[in-house]
């Protein structure tokens, strides 16, 4: 049971203790995509190319979200992270939107669920502002890329994928 | 560009006028899941049989999240919804947890968003609580199930597909 | 098992569906009060009497947290509350403050949290303002008084005691 | 004192009771502008054309924050608003940004408190973005234009400039 | 009047300056319990013992509460906290719920109000849970316990009653 | 564009990486007006006089907003304030309300925003409870006045005005 920290020694939820744990720079970068139809997503690009407010309002909810975090997932630390961005790229063969978020922060704890809350929230808002025209729209994939920093070091998701 | 009611006729992102739409009844069920190692899902499983933390904690992360969706999504209305309800089921064939819910109220719009993003976190929660042990979990498949009520009336993910 | 409301068939938490409950008026008043020593009451009237900051203060996050309640009480309808009251009468007997709220809504369900809310926050920031003097202050009678309106109809306080 | 109705009879701040008030649609319109060096603002509109992101951030930003007016403003009742849009225009002439922000809701008590705010967050957001060149940015006439609906009925500015 | 850090010399209320306070490794823990009918306590368990709802969810309640005291509170200082539990236990002599929580931060102020807001916050929620059966329950006795760090040095509340 | 660093190479919003950027002391001071009738302006400071309602909410809320600036200003970062003052000054020349606030931090960014929005957020208070009598207040000159910190140094209006 000790391998599940959120869980104390009689396996009630409580936000870990790392008080004690040096403040380091952590990175963590996270993705997932949105599939839609072909017809929604060129209604989206040409959106984007005329006003950008599609693809526009998704970047900001995904970073606003960020900030959020430890108010969303219930045993997260609340972080004064130093950096988010969040990147959205439409991707015909999905045909959909491909969402990929990076999050540092210089501190005790690291910063995943940070960046995997931006893409969620990201690809929720996308969901948002073309469901009018396509409610099948499903999001896939939201994952951790990649981690820096911190006790357990760094882990990439694409030597897992090797070694797995 | 009417199509996206979202954008105004100058394509700028806003919140959409339903000051004249009728209240109804209306009900949004959404699904998604999380994919992971074997023996991760034992390990909650288990922590479930003793004490019910992992997916207890999950499900109230998604209720709470459900009724923030207006203040995560930024042109979602703000709603006073009348039913929350996530189901969390784990599933040895995945492995992982597929999570359900079930959103309604008596409004002017819909609560897709809030079943989707009561879904997504409650995903995400799950992820933070098992990550110490497997940092390669995966969210898959979060979709709208079902609506009914409004305007539009019901739409069923299960008729999209026979005639998609 | 059924008499909990908020646990399902299988006894997992949620938002109780209230979609089908009339709109009714409803009022709740809940009180509470904080007893510290004699010379920090002191204080905080004379504090009061020359800027009225410590009570003042109390009464807004009172007020505030009202508002806030269903953010913090997982399984809280939100609701559009109509009325908001807090008063804090000094009380030398105590020594301390005694706390009063009442709220009121029109709505499906009723507002005895966000009364209840109200008091304990209130409560909470007199602490909190006070704490560099006496950090031996302690919260007592946190109760509700009273409600009216809804399907369970009038309930008093001091009926219940004459009964019970 | 009765004049001012967020103050109880004794002078305390509460939220007024609207519960038998009856519902009827309101409009609120607000503007306002942030004056700037014309080379910052020529900066900005060089962004716009190209990405639309300080413009588009603004108006997602102020759209987001009339949302939150209740939770800013301590005596303002929570809204389930119907329709919230933001207008951002430059104006080489201030030189600067004129806002302009509509709300609608059906509801007990106006709107014109979630105008404002709209407003003044997004000329705020202007500020941010814009501040690591020019620190001087002013923001300038805050205002509401036009209200509608409601117990007093309709009222516009420019009828009180006229009789004024 | 110097006493009240919170207020200014004017006797207004403010944020106190803790700019040139020392970082420093702070623990707070506070106490409180819910009264209430024995018949209602026994249901609240045996929902325990099967799936551990009531006493789960109030958990999570009480330490996303911690997490959100500075936007309780209105003179808290927003904190990175770096531990949060919260214990509740069933007491048949009461007959009622112990609430007890701890919680750390490395930082400049203290943690008692994140304490005892977990407390209050996990104790209401207690009382939403079961209010269906037994509106007459009662929250008492919510108080420090203990304080460690900081300038003030160590705050025992059995030393305070024994030389009190 | 180099010089909009909310603005990635792609003009894409961001929250710009400071995690490489020294933690130092940071000061903001901002200031701001609402000007209204002589009328409503007696009445405001009349209240004050008798219970210091008016200007005592508007610095609790000014105060609270600051705390909620990264929620407000997409692109803001979190921080964890050390100090908050506002302070309201009514001005017969006007007629109306002078707002002062000020900001410390010890961290990796400035605090002009914050200073900013709780002058905002103030004036926009007081608008709400005076509303009643007078819809025609105007927010005006809400500017920053002086930071201290950071790489950029100091900066003061004052001198801006002198050499601009």
């Amino acid at each position: 049971m000790g391998l599940l920290t959120h869980l104390s020694n009689k396996g009630e939820a409580h936000i870990v203790d790392v008080s004690d744990k040096a403040e380091t720079k952590r990175v963590a970068i996270a993705r997932g995509q949105i599939v839609m139809d072909a017809a929604t997503l060129a209604l989206a690009v040409e959106g984007q190319a005329k006003k950008g407010d599609v693809f526009g309002v998704a970047r900001v909810a995904g970073i606003m979200a960020a900030k959020k975090t430890h108010e969303l997932i219930p045993l997260c630390h609340p972080l004064p992270v130093t950096k988010i961005a969040v990147d959205l790229e439409p991707d015909a063969n999905l045909p959909g939107v491909r969402a990929t978020a990076e999050v540092s922060v210089t501190g005790k704890t690291g910063v995943e669920m940070e960046a995997l809350t931006a893409v969620g929230v990201a690809l929720l808002t996308i969901y948002d502002m073309l469901k009018a025209v396509d409610r099948g729209m499903r999001i896939e994939g939201v994952e951790l890329v990649e981690k820096r920093g911190g006790r357990s070091g760094e882990w990439r998701r694409d030597e897992m994928d090797k070694n797995g």
